[in-house]
């Protein structure tokens, strides 16, 4: 079985059942979820081995955690129970026009207080086939930035591929970096880069002149400056309603541009790790199908399925995402 | 902060979940409502003062009733604890072509046996910006009637605006007296009317003989009658199922008729309340907004919205409604 | 009133709350189906007087699947408590692109090993309109092959109506005989058939060669070869996705094709039990109606409406139906 | 089977989960209850057939508590559909020290407004053993005393046992008759009467003055006066907390005292009922087992089991009462 | 109505449903609590005015928490919306020797960040009968002790009574500060403290030697230092088990030793917040009672009662405390 | 860490939620047990390695057993994926004197059907330091009784400590075999051995002649049979009521008696289970506390805590246990 290892931060997940507005909530349904590990999660269902790499505290919500990342057959050997608190979202769920709504509570956690000593990046890595990563774990602290500037060196020495989730969210950054300083070094060690066109303007520091084909001409800027690139992918969404969404997935390989159709979500259950849940299958592709538009159409089914299940991780296996990527999107039943 | 006050029976609402049939119900979501505290209500979460006046048994049912008031931050300090019962309305959820139905228990209410002299008015709306009013109230009792007279005419003596939804169930009304006979002095006293054509026809004992326009032919005739009112609104909803409804508001402002854009709810939540939530938005607009286009606008807008959340009430915030006012109904997750 | 006997199996029903998958469910709510049975619960909707014949385990959960029944309204007096276990089907449910899954587990239910002579099929049929079966009861054991067939004999003895649904699943058939062994005499014992083209050319061993109108040309041989079948009806689902379907009927009388318009059933609550809820309809409508197309159209009124609500029964009344099967899809709330 | 038919209202009952009060709940678990009903759903349970003989408005609730009843295997086909609503209790439950508290809304109910013509007694007690009715319903109006009293005059000349519940609650009777008016005429056609000692003095006005014995002696004076009646018995209940319960069971069979040993109820799961309960569980003893001491164990034993079920019916059968009849009490786990 | 003020943190508590473990729950349910609010709840549902003075976030966290003190009757006027999070608490609810557990997170909190300049203690307190206030709250910032020094300073200024819950959790205190610098100073302007001989002796650094009465002892050896102190009063907890409770009231009026009996709480519903309702019990029975045996008395039957309702306030009434302070423990049903 | 084999059948566990009746349950609670595989789950928690070997259907319900065992931190990783289902046992939750009640519906499951050939013990136990196996495997059929042979054979071998819970159910022996031809092999290999007197005589065909320590004289008997067996433990329990039991630990090292004190569950929350947890607890005493009193002590009260958890599995720490083993029953709340 191919193996990943993934590593981020896992944050509690409190959302309002029913499409109850928080303030009428009298209880929240508790899972957990974590772009990264929501990636792993996915390529288990798929057949991967998945090994998570994080920071609980050592009470009984960490412990909590650590038995629901067990529960989806992830590996928690190397979980380090050290900190104080585990971070939370809140999380209430809209509906048509009604944006859902998510209020954060992470500051200090066990794994934004990380010391990067606490890993040793050789012995994890071990046996992997495939490094991810996320641009919100170096935007944590800096020890949660040097912890991931390590491990994408160790993963590059090794030869593992890695990728990236080139997604900043620009109200994080508080310890004194900006984006622009930490992930450029971060996204030098990758192989494959989620991120659109703005981000790797704003990231990478350049600007894109071309008229037309811009994306193209985005990824061609960045992978003449950082080699080890060979692949851009980013997702197209079409928000209709918190209901309804459409959206497909594009990818420059180096030497064309590739582009799945759109899928169309008309009932949305759960809006949120469905990137996750396609980078979960596009890895699946990479690894497994070995083939470019295939990878992308993969991931995009899965994407699409994620949209139907609540939680943040992707349940699906490999049939049900070949069925809807095979073009069956009849959700007959199965008897 | 401007202030409303609001006149009107709340009813104990028992809801089936998940689009059970009454039949299948082992327990019923339990809240309450009431169209002209529903009102009340919204204006609270946009920034109103808000009280309710209205009567309650004291016992356990009427002060669960009242907390509930309370925790939507409707001052309680007028209602009345008197009377043996709280009204009822069960509600069994429909989806699709399958209706939503209720069945009302509404008889011998504390509120229907009020005696008008219970209130004080002048003490009551003392500071008020704003009363409102619905043609349900004096279809339940001759008390009832008479207190909801006594209300307009003193807040008429006061200088405050009175709106009135003349929305009559021709069902209702059991004590020997008819809409016509009541509700034409009543309406006399409103500066707003949310009426339709027919119900102008009907209560007023108006024909319309225009080919055309037929809307703006009976506001005209009624502004004539009664020339205290300013405005009649209305509402037009497209039924496409009960799942799906498309709807837009209309005003004829004595001089033009506006006429907003129809809102596509595709996911229905909650049908109930949802023109207590136009009203709502439509308050808000007029002394905030003070623009007749984006009162109708706001209130259409926070109708919509109200059709995706469980309860009668609506629990959007003035940036929620904006946003959808504005155009976007992207329903994009709010980080 | 009219009564009906249906004879099958019941099965308990699990199913996974709001879009669960199966892995992730704490709990499963829990009622119970049966495709005959299903159809004899609609009519009881409708005022007919119904009886299921099956067997139960003298158990906790046959007491339990009883008190169900008589919920219902069905009879119960002819159910047989004999037997080791009661079957079950795991559901999960599915939404959009992903396809509700179920798992049986039905293997040595108390139906399965039923006795024949437990059934008096004179008595138990004594006073009966119509009797129904379905092509899953003989294909789960030589005893429920055979009690089906006497009653099918003595209803036909008795001069009243017999309906087959002419559903075979061809992984069912294990105890050595295949549907072409059994259902072609079962089947020349009914007067109204529910069957598809490939249905009725596999089961009878028929090949039609018309280029078009086969399922006609499949109509007319099988009621060639079988006399006493005086009408062949069907259903066309389109499937848009696991939350929206599409569906009419059809019906060859002998001498016409006569067709429904399309239902289109947007936001699907519950999926399974339509077909039942489609036959109760229609034999309503052959009953009291008495005529064929509205036969159909209020079965397929019935079977729409089935989809909005959760459980394998239809609980809708015939005012429900009529409003339905009259165009107004409206769902507009009844007060 | 032996067969009972008992006459009362049916009242939805909405009780608080887990002690919540009544401010709290956000829903209500609901079922229905009826203290002669509930009797004739134990013997159900026991393996009496029974019919209850009550009214329901024609409106989703009135099927609602009908296919409830058929849930119970209760005989419905001497409901009435006819009337306005149907009454509804409130429950809020409590613990420890903490009184449960009853919020009764059952005004103008369907039953209480019942039209005695309705009922065709001759044809309702034909081929019934036993007739059960309580002092609540002659309490409830001019009209249901009426048809109480024809339905014990009719029981009587058929040969028919009559047992009478004599619990009057004084806050009920609001029509301008008394208990005293009412009660001794209706009592005087029982065979058997549940009654304390205060309850017979109050309402027969009568006066023990021996200063031991009151109960017998209160006993044997009414027994002069009313011939008919062959025994009284009576429960009496230690009420350690409202989770902790003893009670036991006394008659008077004319010639003897007897008395059980009191059952301890240690954790009480609903309060509701048992003295219905017992109620059953004695008529069984006097039917099926016929005999007096043995009567009121099985009463007794079938009561105490009733605390531990949720609702107002007991759904225990035969060997578990046996069970504890004959001094288990170990509540030994049965595989 | 008498009128109290409050001052304190309030958190979310997230409590574990059916005495499940952290580890199980799937959902959590979701309250607030804080030990002062709690005191004022009590004191609401007893007819007095309730003011609570805190911190939120301006969020849909901070507009939950505000609003469920709304429901709560408690004024929310000095709610002061600013800071970044609200503290939480996680509840596993233990049973019988399995102790309930809680996991705090409040680090950080809008409270424990709050600038004392954000409180015009005279505005506030204005009208006010009681101030309350508890040692957990110097325990948690500079900001926090200072502006709780400026609200008894003002309080004692213009003669409100004061009472002082001197409980301090050794492990909260981290901003330099020890429980011994910060709350004798405070202590000095109380008229009650809440306090045991050990925390008299810890906090106050004083040293009780005598042999016998040392809660006496400790008590004078205060009152000495602190003329302001009037009455110490503390509670025994009997711990027969997490399901089980046994506790009394005991009072040093500065002239004699007032103890009350046990009450004996034999099904736990609700550890948490009994305390608080002791307090709240208290201050109703000085500020209404006035006599300190029936305030103690008072107090404990709150408290009790406390134990029997899930959540962290006490909602019982003035009747339902008497009727258990007046001996009756038995819960009798109240129809 | 040590490391435990199992070596048993899992079933779906469908519970009634809050006490009902089966016939009551509209929901069943979900979750997994088996006897041996609780005793693995116990030592889990403890911080032992725990690999549970069993079968299950390659389907949804199978993947959900398997991520059930994930979550409790079991080895899956020789789960064989075979079979046609998953046996399942419905339980009733009983209180007081009303008995809990299982249905089981186990036959022809997955695991009872298992071929021995599928499992290479020589590879699963090595790195075992113990092997533990249970009465009711070897009735299911001949294949587990086989598999179960090889396995105790193979743990033998390696030097690996065997424990036996012999515990037979003679309702299960279905296959032609009994107990008495089974068993003794298999006990022949054990180290340890759970079972009372009567199981000893009836199992091993001995005939204990003593007056007095019949226990004692059995375990001399077997174990100069068996010379491999070093103790046999037992456990005695006082069903007070299904709510409260109690119940204590003996041992026979081979020299001398054994015995604890006994534990007192006052307030049971589920019964199931309870005696695995025992088994967990004692073998963590034998591994880790290295003290056969201890090691009953510790089991013991590992067991009482049971009691207090919802679902088959005991889910407390090592230092919630030595709290309850060193006498602390009080439950105090841990902050």
């Amino acid at each position: 079985m191919p193996k990943i290892v993934t590593f981020g931060e896992i944050l509690l997940r409190l959302s309002t059942p029913n499409f109850q507005k928080i303030e009428q909530a009298q209880s929240f349904n508790a899972t957990f979820g974590g772009t990264e590990m929501n990636v792993g999660a996915s390529l288990v269902k798929f057949g991967f081995d998945a090994t998570h790499v994080t920071c609980f505290p050592d009470n009984l919500m960490g412990q909590k955690a650590k038995a629901y990342l067990r529960f989806l057959g992830i590996d928690t050997s190397h979980v380090k129970l050290q900190g104080d608190r585990i971070g939370v979202f809140f999380l209430e769920t809209g509906a048509v026009m009604r944006a859902s709504q998510i209020v954060y509570d992470r500051m200090d956690s066990a794994f934004a207080n990380l010391d990067p000593s606490w890993f040793n990046w050789e012995e994890i890595l071990k046996g992997a086939d495939w490094f991810h990563w996320c641009g919100i774990t170096p935007a944590l602290s800096e020890g949660a930035a040097k912890a991931c500037l390590e491990a994408v060196k160790t993963a590059k020495k090794l030869g593992i591929t890695v990728s990236s989730d080139i997604y900043y969210r620009s109200n994080l950054w508080k310890y004194g970096k900006t984006p622009q300083d930490i992930l450029p070094e971060l996204a030098s060690y990758s192989d494959i880069i989620l991120a659109s066109r703005k981000n790797i303007e704003e990231i990478f520091s350049m600007k894109v002149t071309a008229e037309k084909g811009k994306f193209v001409e985005a990824c061609k800027m960045l992978m003449e400056k950082y080699p080890n690139i060979k692949r851009v992918i980013d997702t197209d969404r079409v928000q209709v309603s918190a209901s309804h969404n459409q959206y497909n997935g594009k990818m420059w390989t180096g030497e064309e541009l590739i582009e799945t159709d759109y899928q169309d979500i008309t009932h949305i259950v759960d809006r949120i790790g469905t990137g996750d849940a396609f980078l979960g299958g596009f890895i699946y592709g990479q690894v497994v199908l070995q083939d470019d538009l295939k990878s992308l159409q993969f991931g995009v089914a899965a994407g699409a399925l994620k949209h139907t299940i609540e939680g943040d991780q992707n349940l699906v296996t490999v049939p049900e995402v070949e069925s809807v990527m095979s073009g069956d999107k009849s959700g007959r039943l199965k008897r």
